[in-house]
């Protein structure tokens, strides 16, 4: 039987591929892709089976490109997991760390451990575009002095050292990664549904959208607004509720969402991990 | 008397600039500075009387970091407006479009002319901080072949000729800005008021923090999201609303909105327009 292939975005040892690890057990071929437009199209036309990609980081709020997928592409959300984001000081093995000049990472890991660069002021950051291709390059390049900041796994797949772990400046810092498929999949305990609808600028539109769910006891874990772009000041919702598309009163709901909204479309119902 | 002072981010001739002269007219002292950050920073340390910032865009949504700043420094929103994002070829003039060979701008103003750029491939486009910054670097350098994209303002503050005119490929693409001041103001006809709260993770939360507008009939006009950052999955929920805090019924609404709330702050109620 062959292999099942995930595409996710970045390099070997990134965040994204040990949340692969996590949401599909056993034997698998990991992708590795430029960027998240490549990850949907290679889900999309049947070049890989699975996909995952992060929705939302809990310090820098949703990742809205991902939002912006999903309205573009007709996948399934069929599971989640998170992931502690920890950042470590990596170089080749031997290194000492008093020789460090130079730390290379993506700027937003960089901002993320602004404490320790403050402390370790012979230590200069240095701009990359990924946190595990930094360690990469380091690997490959033998840079003198240099080290990059990354999380452990990076450290692991390209047999380097952690000379100092856990660097960054908040340490609740997680990421939430969802799994993508063309097929969805049947959830019954712990389920959550993902969907997006948009309506009409109409007086109370949310508050009625929202009370479908609130007067059948439906939690809603979840909800972001994205720009209609078509439409200047119109919105897409996307919510996150408790309960499976299955559940007899998730359905109604979704129904009578049906009536006073203008465009709807279910993501997926996943057993709920975070 | 002294000129009031309005800050804003950008270079003169940017589209912040053409928002401030909306929104405060008559004599005043435009303060450009390099980053939002310092733009809070010099009205808060009152350094400036006044700041103008963008907070949502119709094409990419909510601008993150005016909404974080918004909630670090207790300033007042008292006015806001839209503009419509018109992008142009500028160049210096006496320039022949047909000799064109480079477009400087910022990689959001180029990628909004996609399609301009697809059809006169000999024109590459080259990323650079700030659009009206690349017309400030065209009419200083004298670099020749070379234009930049920016709004047609900017080809007015440096002299420059516009060879293009609207290359954006989507023409609904609107920014609405916030006019800030230390001092609140006090609006009675169209108003809007803008607040954030925080509320417990409780089933139906949202819903019921909804329902304290709904049940008074007080409309919303936009909810945005921002994650509490100390606590995962913890979120600021961003609200505008029709009606000014002067109001009985919205005074209620916010009495009520407290009961349910862990922590709730007015933004400001301002004169509605957009």
């Amino acid at each position: 039987m062959a292999l099942k292939k995930i595409a996710y975005q970045g390099e070997p040892g990134s965040f994204s591929e040990v949340a692969a690890e996590q949401l599909l057990k056993g034997n698998k071929r990991l992708v590795p892709l430029d960027s998240l437009e490549q990850v949907f199209a290679a889900i999309h036309h049947a070049r890989a089976d699975y996909a995952v990609v992060p929705i939302e980081n809990s310090l820098v709020g949703s990742i809205h490109k991902t939002y912006d997928l999903l309205l573009d592409h007709k996948l399934h959300i069929i599971g989640e997991t998170q992931l502690r984001v920890v950042h470590c000081l990596i170089a080749p093995k031997g290194t000492a760390f008093s020789r460090i000049t130079k730390a290379f990472s993506h700027p937003v890991a960089l901002e993320q451990c602004r404490n320790f660069f403050a402390k370790h002021t012979s230590i200069a950051p240095v701009s990359y575009y990924d946190t595990a291709g930094a360690v990469k390059m380091l690997a490959e390049s033998g840079l003198p002095s240099a080290a990059a900041v990354a999380g452990p796994h990076a450290a692991d797949t390209y047999g380097m050292s952690i000379l100092r772990k856990s660097i960054e400046d908040e340490k609740s810092n997680h990421t939430r990664f969802i799994l993508l498929s063309r097929k969805p999949v049947t959830v019954r305990k712990q389920a959550k549904t993902s969907l997006v609808f948009s309506m009409k600028n109409m007086p109370g539109a949310l508050f009625k959208a929202l009370s479908v769910f609130a007067l059948r006891d439906i939690d809603l874990t979840r909800i972001e607004s994205r720009p209609v772009r078509v439409k200047a000041w119109q919105y897409y919702f996307y919510v996150d509720l408790a309960g499976s598309v299955t559940e007899k009163r998730v359905k109604r709901a979704l129904e009578h969402l049906g009536e006073i909204t203008h465009f709807i479309r279910i993501l997926g119902s996943y057993s709920r991990q975070v």
